[in-house]
């Protein structure tokens, strides 16, 4: 089964799962709204890859773990996207789910969608309960504070801020999420995964950035310009536009450096020259030539 | 150790694990404002005197279950306080959460708060990962789809609400994941202390109602006449203020009757008519008679 089936089956199923009829059908249809047709999936990708490269002895485990990750990044593209944060109209070229739902079922539907990815990773883990501990303090800690998504986010409300704590948060945290519970859903210990997912975390951070600066918003789904008009910290602003995607190539190194030793290490960093090579459209990466 | 140090230490210590250095500090900073100080703590009151009952032979994964019940609280009180919800001004006798932090991190909040609940039960856990395996789908359900306080705040966004269906949504949810997780805390098949939750959890929302008709917003902390200023439905608005002190009742005996047997169950049944005993002021209590 390709990667790509794997992960819409997995999220598929876990909403299915709750989606039943004693449900109020408005936030059903929400949460389905802000999870499919979805991006790139690039953190789940991630997950089902180190977990292979591992051995993924336990798909079930590593399918609920993967659909978290994904899962609890739908949730917070949602509560972003609210009027209080970014008032984003658009998110994967269709109107965001504050747009499309209100603002009540976009507050509830980020919400359920937390849950849900909790709910998912107990499902999946009913026979495996050891591998649940490992993955439970990985998968939460990467939304939550003291440097998860949640906290990430609420760094834009500080008068003081570290470009590099904030964007790890942000971002890094849910990518080193992805690696470490790959790793974990497949029986291997799950710190030395970390570094692979934070390089990558911050890669992506600093060609989103990019791609916000000299990015096209019809190919990307959504406005461009907006760290600027929110005042966030970027990557690219603070390095230039060729430092920045310098930054970037160094960052896809240390990554791919980073693979611990397992068996199918070369397969793995073949994954990831692929999702570095995919980050930048061609036109800008070749401005860094 | 008195159940009130110990509920507070508990949230004290999962908030001061996560309150580290690196934390945003605002964010950190209204995480505490919306624990501290707690209302009446009911439901992990609840889940401790439920695993006291059982044996609580372990009680840090209580411990860790009865926070994360309240955490969970605790976070829907924030976000049901957010302006495009009840735009409550006051919680608990002081500003809400938006108003004291701002609309932003009262999102943030509350999302930071349901991830600390899983955080805190991962830890708790972390030398039983059996129990973690039966509480873990326990407390995340109760607040999810599809009958989860996510979907029960949904059901005011829907055209057509059954009033049960929404309020065991609401409210009964949650108290019934106290009962079952203070039982399985205890390493007790949770399932048939479900009832009493259910029970008490309807008692506790048709008080919540009968107050909001006739209670006293100075006493209680919060503005009154919201479920009808909101058009929520409601047990009083329903079956009058007598027939809802009547319903009241019965939902108190049927609780109480529904104690499984365990070592406990007599210190159990007094705690239960302890609580029922608290949930109206006397003047309003004596109108039934």
């Amino acid at each position: 089964m390709s990667d790509t089936i794997r992960i819409e089956q997995a999220l598929s199923d876990i909403l299915g799962s709750v989606q039943t009829e004693d449900a109020p059908p408005r936030l059903a249809a929400a949460l389905r709204y802000a999870v499919f047709p979805g991006g790139a999936r690039i953190r789940p990708r991630l997950c089902l890859a180190v977990a292979r490269a591992c051995g993924d002895d336990r798909p079930a485990v590593t399918d609920s773990a993967a659909a978290a990750i994904e899962l609890l990044h739908c949730a917070s593209l949602v509560h972003d996207d609210l009027p209080c944060f970014d008032d984003a109209p658009m998110r994967r070229g269709k109107p965001s789910v504050h747009k499309a739902y209100g603002e009540r079922l976009a507050v509830l539907g980020g919400d359920a969608l937390i849950v849900l990815a909790f709910q998912g990773l107990a499902a999946g883990c009913a026979d495996a309960p050891a591998r649940l501990g490992r993955l439970l303090p990985i998968v939460s800690r990467s939304v939550g504070l003291p440097s998860g998504i949640a906290a990430g986010q609420a760094w834009e409300c500080e008068p003081f801020v570290d470009l590099s704590v904030y964007q790890r948060a942000k971002t890094s945290a849910l990518f080193a999420a992805a690696t470490e519970a790959g790793a974990a859903a497949a029986g291997v210990a799950p710190e030395p995964w970390r570094l692979l997912g934070d390089r990558l975390g911050e890669a992506f951070q600093i060609a989103d950035d990019i791609l916000d600066v000299a990015g096209d918003a019809a190919k990307l789904g959504k406005p461009v310009g907006q760290d600027a008009a929110h005042a966030r910290p970027s990557g690219a602003a603070q390095l230039g536009l060729e430092g920045a995607i310098r930054r970037l190539g160094v960052l896809v190194d240390g990554a791919v450096a980073s693979i611990p030793d397992c068996p199918g290490a070369e397969v793995l960093r073949a994954h990831v020259l692929q999702v570095a090579a995919n980050l930048l459209p061609a036109e800008i990466a070749e401005q860094a030539a």
